[in-house]
């Protein structure tokens, strides 16, 4: 259908002037680099959209129940959900400003090696703090769920349902933050490891 | 002082040939990239001696008191243990297997390049693993310290003190071989990183 030695009349007309000539082995890999980075800064707001929505869903968790006197179920009444709280909250903020410097970086590609190598480093930073995170309030909420019968610590879900189906639910998508921060730091290393020269 | 023109006489006499003849950036990098697998060697026993001495701290923090029926408490009473010490065991026989992965690459560094790259891949599932289960672990420990009057869960660490003493000790030492894995991972990335033509 198209032939190759057709000439793209888009380019005939308004061609920027290349600004350096493109040498070596980088011009084979800037196509699929700024692609990289679509995907980088795909998986970053997808990661910001997860850390507002495990934010909101833990912050909206209080329950009042009335058996019999009135009891409330509140996340900051564990240490464990507050540290959980500012951790999603750390990287809901530095996936926002990540996103911006991908987007930078799919603007102007000439600092995308620096930039991948600061990524690589950072994310694996944050991706420390959001699993250690989820496991804290995660092992909380087990003990709320199922209960401790050696040391008498009673099930807590049976009487705040709404507060734990919210736990829960900001759990998982804190759970799913956490792998597309594997995948960042994965997308990182794959780039910088694609520009070493065969 | 010294001419840049002095031929040095260890030179001149027992100079070894070379192999091969070494072409391109790897030359410049190839003594540096020697020592960076022994950097990561040396982490990587470390690593394992970490997460050795936190299984066996964790797994002989039994304690039975008399207070006044005999009560005892061990690791294995809380599932959030016992995830922290399957993780703490993948750890350490995933060091096992990267140590010797890494003195072969030393003897052969042929392969070094894909190395690096499997390295930072595992590397960051592992420390994804490691931290979580020392977040779980930790936050069921600090209900035990300091209990929780919202729920009624009281403190448990007051009556099974040395079986405390030994799950702070454990966590401490976890808590190191996740900053481990976090320089073992930025060990891999800026060795990736380094062997980028400029």
């Amino acid at each position: 259908m198209a032939s190759t030695e057709k000439v793209d009349p888009e380019q005939g007309k308004e061609a920027p002037p290349s600004p350096k000539p493109i040498s070596g082995p980088s011009s084979a890999t800037c196509t699929a680099e700024a692609t990289c980075f679509k995907v980088d800064v795909a998986l970053r707001v997808l990661l910001f959209a997860s850390t507002v929505a495990a934010i909101v869903v833990l912050v909206t968790s209080k329950q009042t129940v009335r058996a019999p006197l009135p009891l409330s179920a509140k996340f900051n009444h564990s240490p464990a959900f507050i540290y959980f709280l500012v951790a999603l909250s750390i990287a809901g903020l530095y996936s926002l400003v990540t996103t911006l410097g991908s987007i930078s970086v799919i603007l102007k590609p000439e600092h995308s090696s620096k930039f991948l190598l600061y990524y690589a480093i950072f994310d694996v930073l944050i991706l420390g703090l959001v699993a250690s995170a989820t496991g804290t309030a995660g092992g909380v909420a087990y003990v709320g769920l199922k209960g401790n019968d050696h040391v008498r610590w009673q099930k807590v879900c049976s009487t705040f349902d709404k507060f734990c189906q919210h736990l829960a639910g900001s759990l998982a998508v804190s759970l799913f933050a956490s792998v597309l921060l594997v995948l960042l730091v994965w997308l990182s290393v794959f780039s910088i490891h694609k520009k070493i020269p065969k």
